[in-house]
């Protein structure tokens, strides 16, 4: 896999170079929602958080512009696109789970959604 | 330990909800300056990033009142005090590593410092 070259990176440091990526507030959100199975620009924009329309566009093009995302047709009979990890994107998922672990431990009345919730967003 | 309860929480997602207090471009930098042994306001505001002073005074503020970090007296025998790392914030330490990780391996041109570099800053 080739690596990924910052237009202006900050430093030579990855965690800020993965920040200039990741770092903001509705990133990994988008992310955590691949990762739940929504594929399809609705799906995102219905995520409880709220995000605005006009920043989850301008999010998944940068997605797709660093290769964390690419469209594809939602199944083989299907002309119709969807949006999945690639398996640049995939790599995030590490962090995301510690993102996850430390929300659980430290951050009153959060919890893992139901199968239920995840299947009525997907 | 017991929990953070968030203002105004989006959801009762545990990855927005660490989101909330670590989601921006700067805070994790903030973590990563203290986990490499920073523990003055000018040495976080000589990180290479360049982070503005009122943001960086704003962030230290936030983690602060998050109980993420502390001030304490630099030494035994000081009375000039500084900022660590509590035990909740440490916990963040397996998201830098995550974050890191991905970092070196997707991003052109990242690396670790050195120990000079390291200690320079410190």
């Amino acid at each position: 896999m080739r690596k990924l070259k910052l237009e202006t990176p900050r430093s030579f440091c990855p965690v800020s170079g993965c920040l200039e990526i990741i770092g903001d507030r509705w990133t990994l959100l988008i992310i955590r929602d691949l990762a739940l199975g929504a594929t399809r620009f609705k799906e995102f924009a219905g995520a409880p958080e709220g995000v605005p329309t006009n920043i989850l566009t301008d999010r998944l093009n940068r997605l797709l512009e660093y290769g964390l995302i690419e469209q594809k047709p939602l199944s083989e009979s299907s002309k119709r696109m969807g949006y999945a990890l690639t398996d640049r994107g995939s790599e995030l998922l590490p962090i995301l789970g510690a993102v996850r672990d430390w929300g659980l431990k430290h951050i009153s009345g959060t919890r893992l959604p139901t199968t239920e919730e995840t299947a009525k967003r997907t």
